[in-house]
């Protein structure tokens, strides 16, 4: 694949396809989860608010590239989209990140206010381990899946790394440090992604290794993007503001390695995830080129 | 047994010789979940700062009333007391009842700041399906008391509680609305600590619905008589302050029925509880006196 190129039609058509299945199911298993009232709305807007769903991609991806019903892990995938959308909306309340916008839209406690959008950041993820323990699965997959998904989202993974971002701000910080924080902040989650999918698939050690080496490279990759596109992104292409690194005077891999450096990097990461699917065949060229969409994005 | 008496020795000796294990195992399975860092430091913090693991104690009771190895289900108790933590953690916060003071020690976020208390909420959250998940229990039983704890933490249980409860500020609600709060607020997380008690012990149905009757009614007593001490309690013996429900103009039971009809009430549900669990045998005994306990508490 070239990387020059530009041109991922493989990548964008599954995207496509899967963001076709995943909405529709989103909404059924929020239905599932919830009653109505004012924070099954917050949640529903939140989860709906558009996004490329790329990490339920990457569930459904992988348990089909391993062999599996790719449709069996429809709810694990929405469940994995519930807890990232959470992680949104506590991220931009006030006494975190108080981002005001999200998506294009107001963010969720801007739209519903502050009590309503921290219920439905607990709600969604409370919802996210209610529809993995209704999945239709064998409860030992469910039992495995669902604890790689607490495993990514807790103390030890995602909210580690939220922790050790909140310590990073207005501090220098080296690229060793700030390689951990996203790898927990941001790559814990994408690598449960491919985890999910191999195990609802019940694939073996060998492939379930490539897919998370994949899911650990790509996820760098998009946070090395995200720092890119904070520093030179187009607010509207965007949906959000750009510029808050700067502002906040954070590290970023821009700050240490500089605009071309961070790029290069990108692309290094690009190309080891491809590496990582020699074990796959040809069912896996879609997500080869999603390494190349991930690293060369622009919104 | 005599509610006159207020004497309750098995059910003291019962919840004195539950918080026994319960106190180490709660550390325990935080430790597991987690890494020391700051988050885990206010995890612990509010983790560890008491109460009578009263619900913890219920599955621990319920599984061994129904004939199961009670130190099977120490997971599933321990995951319950997270949950329950996170949610007062999330309630004391500024956004919603902004409580400075909780078990007579700072609330979470006069410790450790609002960022790092609403990640420790979200962290217990994560952690306690981590630690149902990774118990050494059958994977059925593990999906089943999962799916209890989900159910009854999320938006069709304790949220929808919380979100019933922010709509009834400052607006005349009556006793049928009040009391579908309080049974989602407060007792949906109380009725799946006997659920999930039954469920590690294998329970047939018919002892499972006695549970939960027995359950439904303490919990709705207990939300009674923690009315009747936000009215007339002492604030050094609850460690929180009192006369907040007045302060916030809220309909109580005691605003409803009166301080004489409020306790008459909780004795009703007592009598209730007890009578549920004439389907159990004299193993049952200390869950008796634990509804007088509770009913007639004073702080």
């Amino acid at each position: 694949m070239d990387r020059t190129n530009k041109s991922y039609p493989l990548a964008e058509k599954m995207l496509r396809e899967y963001q076709a299945v995943i909405e529709p199911a989103l909404v059924k298993y929020l239905d599932a989860a919830g009653r109505e009232d004012a924070v099954a709305g917050a949640m529903g807007y939140s989860l709906t608010a558009g996004g490329k769903r790329i990490r339920p991609a990457l569930t459904l991806a992988f348990c089909r590239a391993c062999g599996g019903d790719w449709e069996k892990a429809l709810p694990l995938a929405c469940a994995l989209e519930m807890i990232h959308t959470y992680s949104l909306i506590h991220d931009d309340l006030p006494c975190m990140d108080n981002d005001d916008m999200r998506r294009g839209k107001p963010s969720c406690h801007k739209a519903f206010g502050e009590d309503t959008a921290l219920l439905a950041g607990d709600g969604l993820l409370t919802a996210a381990f209610q529809t993995i323990l209704s999945a239709d699965l064998p409860a030992e997959t469910i039992r495995q899946a669902g604890l790689a998904l607490a495993r990514a989202a807790g103390p030890a993974g995602m909210i580690g790394g939220q922790v050790m971002d909140l310590a990073n701000e207005g501090r220098a910080v080296d690229a060793a440090r700030l390689r951990e924080t996203d790898m927990l902040k941001t790559g814990a989650l994408i690598r449960a992604a491919a985890a999910m999918g191999c195990i609802a698939a019940g694939a073996p050690e060998e492939l379930r290794k490539a897919a998370d080496r994949y899911a650990a490279d790509i996820g760098l990759a998009f946070q090395i993007v995200d720092d890119i596109l904070d520093m030179v992104g187009d607010p509207a292409a965007l949906g959000k503001a750009v510029g808050s690194d700067a502002a906040n005077d954070k590290s970023t891999y821009v700050t240490l390695l500089g605009l071309e450096g961070a790029k290069a990097e990108a692309e290094r990461l690009r190309a080891s995830a491809v590496d990582a699917l020699s074990a796959f065949g040809s069912e896996a060229d879609a997500l080869r080129e999603l390494a190349g969409l991930l690293a060369g994005r622009t919104c």
